[in-house]
């Protein structure tokens, strides 16, 4: 109903509330509960004695009313779950996606109290973030779930192109700006060996969030849109943009196969013919980071020439 | 309690009501009840007017506690959950492990009234076999995952080659006796990108069940190991014998690399260096199994020199 009356709100300038109570069907009380609760949540209304309600400002919220009018994609995003705060979008989804959720479907949060990060960290997630999870569902094996983790830091790359923001993908799917991090990605999933039942794409989005929101042991580590640009970014447009380029790259992953991805992530990477020290379980390795293979695993060759490929762990670069 | 009262009734020729009251801090008439309870259960026990009970009979069970008597292993199996009957153990699998159940911890049941078998198909699971699943930690990628069901399946067949049990396996994970299925694996997991949370390696083995429990369309696809040997084969130690083996292949895995479980599963498989038929999604493809690749994948060449690596899919031995 909230959904309804903002639709009616932002379609006119001014309508009244008897006007909204006939075409709702509801009560001009319940129209002026209904205001009052859009108010609280920070949408702007001014209500004027003979004219009725205008809308004259709107939050700056992950709002699905807002989405929905910028969304142009196929099935990317056509169900979103909309969090003012949550422990993790991540943990909400597979919790969807046990229940049946579709492909496509999206949990956003304004904030996460318990944001992961890979390898078990924290993801800091305070407000102006886009912290967000997108349940898929590919007929593939897990041994190439990697694949998505690409396709997925791939649609970010594009998306930051497109703002002109020359963000680079660091091995496997952290995304770097003047090498810090300002987006990661944390893919989960349920299998079997014959395929995945669902992948739970979890993304984490630095876009207006401010250094003084970071512990200091990140600031040298952490960065955002925002303190790279030095300007608020329109966070639904954003993720309108990224959904559209999520879905592309996802289509072309499915019906052409791995290959075009392997091309565009090595086009945004920034780990490829750099020496690096890779750690993984206990082993620290480092070489020459000399390609991806096609399930994405980073191949390193070490300096007697011995190469090992690497589907997990954590990479530094040593330039 | 009832496990205490075994233990004493095997330790002893005779062991009176008392004795028992006694050791067991219990009255008698709970001992005469739990006494009861066992004979239910197919355990025959004699009761003598002054020497007291004697156990002259064991049912056909895998009762954990005749299963704890001989199993020799390190922490393979060290709990058991043991059920008369119960949907799918990979189930009841996945529900104790999402409660934390510790690497090694193994479902049995007599009877799987849903038992599943790969690609969404049903596994017949009547009285007789060996329905088990084991849950498993590794610290691996999910791209690596596929190796642990290489890792049962060179378990399996080493445990039937103890027996002169000549198996073969073929790809990735069936395990045939003159061209039938005898024993299949159905491997699940949850996991992210850098790790997996934990696997269910469900195991069915055809061990005691007969021709006439399987459905007709099955009869020319199905076998069992007492159809093949003529005999019944005591379950409690194949079961233990298989523990044993599956916690020996899961090590050398874990401290030496796939590489020898390479070796072995060629030892042991039926599939490479024959024509294949490979159906994977909507895909058929016909060629020479040449070789697995370190990932378990299934690599066919076709007629045109063309090689495929497979990660899913129902291979049909065409000779």
């Amino acid at each position: 109903m909230k959904d309804t009356i903002l639709k009616f709100l932002k379609g006119a300038d001014y309508i009244s509330g008897e006007d909204l109570s006939k075409r709702l069907g509801i009560s001009r009380t319940a129209v002026w509960k209904h205001v009052q609760s859009l108010k609280e949540q920070g949408y702007d209304i001014k209500s004027m004695p003979r004219k009725g309600y205008k809308l004259e400002g709107i939050p700056d919220l992950l709002d699905p009313v807002l989405i929905f009018e910028k969304l142009n994609t196929r099935f990317m995003g056509n169900k979103i779950y909309h969090h003012e705060a949550i422990t993790s979008t991540n943990n909400k989804a597979k919790e969807i996606a046990e229940a049946g959720a579709p492909e496509g479907t999206v949990v956003l949060a304004e904030k996460q109290l318990q944001g992961r990060g890979r390898l078990g960290r924290t993801w800091e997630s305070p407000a102006g973030g886009i912290w967000m999870s997108v349940i898929l569902r590919p007929n593939i094996p897990p041994a190439k779930a990697h694949n998505i983790t690409l396709v997925a830091a791939c649609a970010v790359a594009k998306t930051l192109r497109q703002y002109n923001i020359p963000a680079r993908i660091k091995w496997p799917n952290d995304i770097l700006l003047n090498g810090k991090k300002v987006c990661g990605i944390l893919t989960e999933l349920k299998a079997e060996m014959d395929g995945v039942h669902y992948l739970v794409l979890g993304i984490g989005m630095n876009v207006n969030t401010e250094k003084e929101m970071y512990p200091p042991e990140l600031k040298d580590k952490v960065s955002s849109l925002k303190i790279y640009t030095g300007q608020n970014l329109d966070r639904v447009e954003l993720l309108c943009s990224f959904l559209k380029n999520l879905e592309e790259q996802y289509e072309i992953f499915l019906n052409e196969g791995v290959g075009k991805i392997l091309e565009t992530w090595k086009q945004h990477n920034i780990t490829l013919n750099n020496h690096v020290q890779v750690r993984s379980g206990n082993e620290v390795y480092s070489g020459l980071a000399v390609n991806i293979d096609k399930n994405g695993g980073l191949i390193v060759k070490d300096e007697n020439g011995n190469s090992k490929t690497f589907y997990s762990g954590e990479v530094t670069l040593q330039g």
